[in-house]
This record gives structure tokens, sequence and C-alpha cells, in this order.
């Protein structure tokens, strides 16, 4: 399929085959939806020879074009990342179904009587790299929510996402749900996903998952609404008013915790009141663990460490990197971050309260913590049992998205033959 | 300003103004925000005249221009609209502010505790045409949900739009928030509205209010997430389970009650049970109001209409024009809805709940409505006061967008030193 004609027309199938089984899915059961996430995973289960076989010839093609180590580790599936598929499955299947939630709303001038009704979104298109296990998890959030939606993975996972998707669409007819409901584009020309973001006759929304280039491409092309999560520039504020002790095991966890997720800290900011206390400490505890340290004009003078320069208060290191920044005042943090963050998730540590209320207020970020390490920010963590992905965009779904975020509400208006200006 | 780099830079300005202005008005009361509201109300209350003689020049150049007597009729103010501007921010000011509401989110796994907070969106631009006391009404709800806004009208009523927001300055200054909160784009240069686009370094929203064409536009043009209305095909179905004495009142005023809002009936369904029944009734009915309808093929066998294409059942005519369809049952129409409709607002007539549950579930719109006309669909009729808007999005907002619409919620995690991992 090289011709772009063709990828159109092949496009064009998916999604409206999408948006048709989405129909049928919006009114299936929270007992039909689970009965066909248990079958799925039944399935995998029992395809996992062949899973780990197809995955083998992946990662085969993979080293041949030399990708790097991260890229091949991400596409290998084992034992243990099969069992946590299935597991994954069965998370979902015992969240509470969203769907058919009614609120009633307040009374209307008129008396015509109005409610919401949280419903799905309709088809959902995911855009993701590398790791074949996005293929069920994302498709059981999709499914688990009422939505269809169109899988484009990696081309170098083509072959571990067929046959998981070979799981999908089995799992799926034998719960007495059409296979339609997930869609897989099984060529790996780019023009697809060209097409797939143009398709917004078909696809509601698109949720990119991969790294800051890709989601960046896919916000500007796409003509259909993006749920996106660009960087994760995270601060950790270390007040006057924190208890020491608190606080360095605090900003030690936040950038140690893992140094590849997008909550790990990235910039201290230090009250200079207790940043020449503090410091000593904390260059011991963080060169133990081989983080290096880059301070602004000031914390340079008290540590030995390389400076930092401006590009380094706009960087997501994702590495065991960590820049450091002395400030005068809690106003001082919130500038900072509200000038160099990335409104994902900040963090105060204090024991004034007042301080944290001014900090919730005025830091922009859609996860803001009080006395803990910004890796907390996570779907699970937060109770929403799993998470499509964490959106920096404010308008929609902001911070983790869970299964709420997969869906949208509509208005319900019952009358009596009310007439309208009568 | 004819020079695009000082568009940019002019646009620039506007736009981190209006940033830095937000932050501060996310920290305002409530009490602060209705005295700013009641401030710009007194204050075009008395500036009424010299806001007259400035919409004259306006209309004296668009009459030169000759732009057609419904863009003269939406670009006249007079005393009656004034008045009606300045009660609306009375309305605005009466609305519950949204802002702060805290919901507890359940347990987590690890004893930290979740919270959402309902937050401003920051800066919202909104982009509109002629009718100036969409400057006043606007501002009055970004102002209410805490949020900056960027105002650009139409160039024919720069002048108008301009002593407007002299006065809502006026008001802000007096009550002592910052007059940057409130930003009209001075210059009619287009270029400036192709940079607000882009300006999503400063901009959170943009919502366009206007015809198609500019809606479409925009929304293609967009960098900045758009909250948009597009088209308003709405439908009623009359089954064959409905009163048929209720159904001719809900029909009639679905679609005579005002031609050109988005809400008004642009196709009539009819079960075929009750068709032939029904339809002389109507004809006799809808020429009484001047509708010309267009029947299908069935229709035009029973009474003497002009025969409805294809072009027909994906047209919003905003004129009293109506084309009518007989299906055989319910799926029919439902059917009809999800292929030519626009996912605004459709009817349901019937007194079998039954089907109205299906109506309810299937039907893929923003409004569903039961034994009503499609009419009812606004944003005061549904009791959120005003609005700013009717979404046909499904992300974010659908249906009519108030106060809560211009707002997102935020995560707010407190801890007790709870570290990941360990």
């Amino acid at each position: 399929m090289s011709d772009s004609k063709d990828i159109n027309i092949y496009m064009d199938r998916l999604g409206s085959l999408a948006k048709n089984a989405s129909r049928e899915l919006s009114l299936a059961s929270e007992a039909q939806k689970n009965k066909a996430l248990h079958s799925i995973g039944k399935k995998i289960d029992s395809k996992r020879h062949a899973i780990l076989k197809e995955n083998i010839k992946d990662l085969e093609e993979a080293k041949k074009k030399d990708i790097g180590d991260a890229l091949v580790d991400r596409l290998e599936l084992n034992e243990a990342r099969i069992d946590s598929m299935i597991s994954g499955l069965e998370v979902v299947s015992e969240l509470p179904d969203p769907v058919g939630e009614v609120t009633d709303l307040d009374a209307t001038p008129s008396g015509i009587r109005v409610s919401k009704m949280r419903v799905p979104l309709g088809v959902v298109g995911i855009i993701y790299e590398s790791r074949p296990n996005v293929t069920a998890d994302a498709a059981a959030l999709c499914l688990k929510s009422g939505n269809s939606c169109i899988l484009r993975g990696g081309s170098e996972a083509i072959l571990s996402n067929k046959i998981i998707w070979d799981c999908l669409q089995e799992g799926l007819e034998e719960s007495g749900l059409s296979k339609d409901i997930i869609q897989l584009v099984e060529t790996t020309d780019r023009e697809a996903v060209k097409t797939l973001l143009h398709m917004d006759k078909w696809v509601d929304v698109i949720i990119p998952r991969g790294g800051k280039g890709l989601v960046k491409l896919i916000s500007e092309e796409s003509r259909v609404p993006v749920i996106k999560h660009l960087d994760g520039i995270c601060h950790v504020y270390v007040d006057e008013d924190a208890l020491l002790n608190k606080a360095v095991d605090i900003v030690l966890n936040a950038k140690t915790y893992r140094f590849g997720i997008c909550g790990a800290m990235e910039t201290l900011l230090l009250h200079r009141n207790i940043a020449t206390d503090i410091l000593p400490q904390l260059l011991e505890r963080y060169e133990s663990e081989g983080v290096e340290l880059r301070g602004c004009e000031e914390t340079v003078k008290v540590i030995n460490v390389k400076k930092a320069n401006d590009e380094d208060w706009a960087t997501e290191y994702l590495a065991p990197v960590l820049s450091i920044k002395i400030v005068k005042d809690l106003a001082e943090a919130i500038g900072h971050i509200n000038t160099y963050g990335s409104n994902h998730t900040d963090s105060i540590v204090t024991e004034n309260n007042e301080k944290v209320q001014s900090f919730f207020n005025q830091v922009d970020s859609s996860s803001v913590m009080h006395n803990l390490p910004t890796c907390w920010a996570d779907g699970f963590e937060y109770g929403l049992g799993a998470e499509v992905g964490i959106s920096t965009d404010k308008i929609h779904a902001r911070g983790p998205v869970g299964l709420e975020g997969l869906t949208s509400q509509k208005f319900i208006v019952k009358g009596n033959s009310e007439l309208r200006g009568s």
C-alpha cells in the first residue's frame, strides 16, 4: 500500500467500521464489557508463546536497524510483561463504568428538566511508539469507557502488535461484541498517520503516547482534538518553614524514584534561609545516587557543582541530572515555576499552611502537591485505577487521564410539550 | 500597523499582559469580581450616548460598504440593546462562582490524599463578528470565571467595540482589578487573528463566535485548543406512539420560534404510520407561517411540496425552509440523525419511554430532548445562567458552555512525606 489514495481508502474504511461499532458498544452493559476484557486476557494468556515468537522477530529487525538500547528495551516482551498486560486487563475490568451516570441540574426558568448523562466520546485514535503492551492497555481503557479505538503503533513493533490485536479481536467476538470495536492500522506507512489525524468525520479524539517530538508533530498536524502530554519539567520548592530532614527525603525521592518518568523532579528550588544548611547534605546524597547537580550562581558558592545556565531551567532531563536554584521567597519560587515549568506537577515542602494555599492557588500546573515528591503523579496512585496518559493541556482532562477522561457529558432535556416564546 | 512583524510584537505584548493579569485575577474573590461587573455596568450606562455615537459611525461605514441588512442589523446598538448589555452583566454577577470548588477523590493505594480543585483556564481568546454587545457579554463571563480575555471583534464594529472596551477597563480599575484582564485587539488587520491562533504560549483556549466559514477557518488554523460550534442541523422525530396534537405544536415551534438560531429544526422525521394523518395539517400550519416544505419521495405523494434532494438532509437552512422525511421506525430515524445531523440537538416526540431511552442512548448529539422543540437548546434556558456559546465538540464542554466550561480542574495532592517505591 504505497499509494496515498489507497491508504486514504483503507483508513476511511477503518474509521467507518470503528464509528459504526462505537454505536453498538455505547449500548453494551458493564457486564458485557468486563466479559470481553476477561476473554481478551485469556486469549493473550493462551497465545503467549506465539506472542513472544512474533516479538522476537520484531526485536531482530530492530537490532539490525540499530535503533538504540532504550528503544529495544521498550519493544521487548517477556513472560513478566505479558503477565502485567493480563493483570492490567483485570484491573480495568474492576474499575467502575463511568458511562450512563446521570447528574440532574438545577431547576430551569421554564420548567423543562435538564440533566447531564456521561457518554463515551465515540472513536479514540491512539498513536504510540515501541511498547507493544500499549496495544492491550489502551484498547482495554477504550473498551471499558465504551469507545471504539484505532491503534497505530510503531513500525518496529508491528508483528507484536498484530498478534496482540488478534487476541483482542478474538476476545471481543467470544463475548458477543463486534471485533470492529478495536482497529489496528496494519500498514506502517506514515501516510496512514497523516490520514488518521484528518479523519474528524470518524475520530473524536487523538491521544499520542510517545516522545515530545512525536506529540508536537501530531498536535500541529491534527484536525481532530488531541489530548496530549508534552513536557514534565517538575519542581519541588523547599520553603524556609520546611522540616529539613523530611525535605531531604522528599527531594531525593522526587529525583531518584525513576529518572525517566514525566513526574521526576528536574529543578529543585531552595529558600535562601535554609539553602546553606541543606546543600552539603543534598550534594552527598545525590552524588551517592549518581545524580549530577547544576546550580545557580548562589548555589555554586555553597557547593562545588557545575553552573546551571538558562537552558537548564527549561530542560526536561529525564536523566540523573538536577538543576538547583536558590530563591528569596515563595513568590520567586512560584514565578520561576510559572515561567520555566510545563504545567505538569509541582510540589511545596513546608509546615506553613498559608504558603501551601498560595502555592496551590498560584502554581498553574495540572497537579500541585504538598510535602510529597512529584514522582507520585500517576493515575493509578491517584486512585483513578489506570491512565491512558497524563495531559498537560487545560481543556477537557487535565493531569492523569483515566476512564472519565475518555467520556463526555451530553444534555438530556425532558419536557411536557413546553413551547418556547409562548 | 501593516507590517506582520509589528503585529507579532503587538499581539505578543497583549498575550503577555493578559497572562500576567490572569494570575492576579485567579486570586480575586467572588465579591471583587462582582464589584467589577457592577462598575462596568455603571460605566456603560453613563456612556450610553457616546457608545451610540460611535456605533453610528460604524453603521455609516458599514452601509457604505454595502455589507447586507442582516449584518447591519447585528451591528446596530440602540437603547434597548445597551440595556440588555447592562442587565447581562447583572445576570453574570448573580451566577455562582465556579472557581475554587474542591472535590475529594476516593482513597488512594498509598494513602496520599487527592482532590480536584476548579480553576480558571487562564487566557481565553474570543473571535467574533459584527455584534458589539459580545464585547461586554463575553468579557463578563471570562471575568466571572477568573479568566483574562483577548477580544477580537469584527472590523466593521471596531469603534463600538473600542468604546465598550473603555467602559470595561474603567470598571476594572475602579474596582481595584488590573485593566490588563480584558484586552481588545485594536488593529483590524487579519494578520492579528493568525497571530492570536498561534499564541499557545499565552492563550489557553480560543472561542470563535460567528458563521460556519469563520469557525472552520479558525479551527483549521489554530494551534490553541478551540471550543467551537459548527452546524446546528437539528431534527425532531415524531414517533407512531406520539400524541399527534402535541406533536404538531412541538414541530411548529421547533421551526418557527426563530429561523436563524442554531437550535431551529431543519429536518422533520415522521413515522410512516402517522405521516399521512399529520402531513396535511402540518402543510397548512407551516404555509401560514411562510415556511417552505421539501419532502422525501414518500412525503411528496401525500402533500404537494417540492422534492428534497440529498443535499437538503445535510443543510442548515437557518431560514423558513424545512425538509421532511418519512421513516419506517425509530432505528431509521436514529440512523438518519447520526448520518446527516451535526451532533447539536435532536428531539423525539413519543409517549413510549423505552423508545425515549433508546433515542437518548443512541443519538450522538450534545443535547437530546423528549417531547420538546429543539429551539430550547440554550444555556440560559438550561439554567446555566448565560452561555459563551454552544459547543458541537465532544471533548471538554459539550452543548451550551457556561461559566463551568471556562474552567478546568487541577489535582491537589497532600501527603505526609510519603516516598514512592519504598
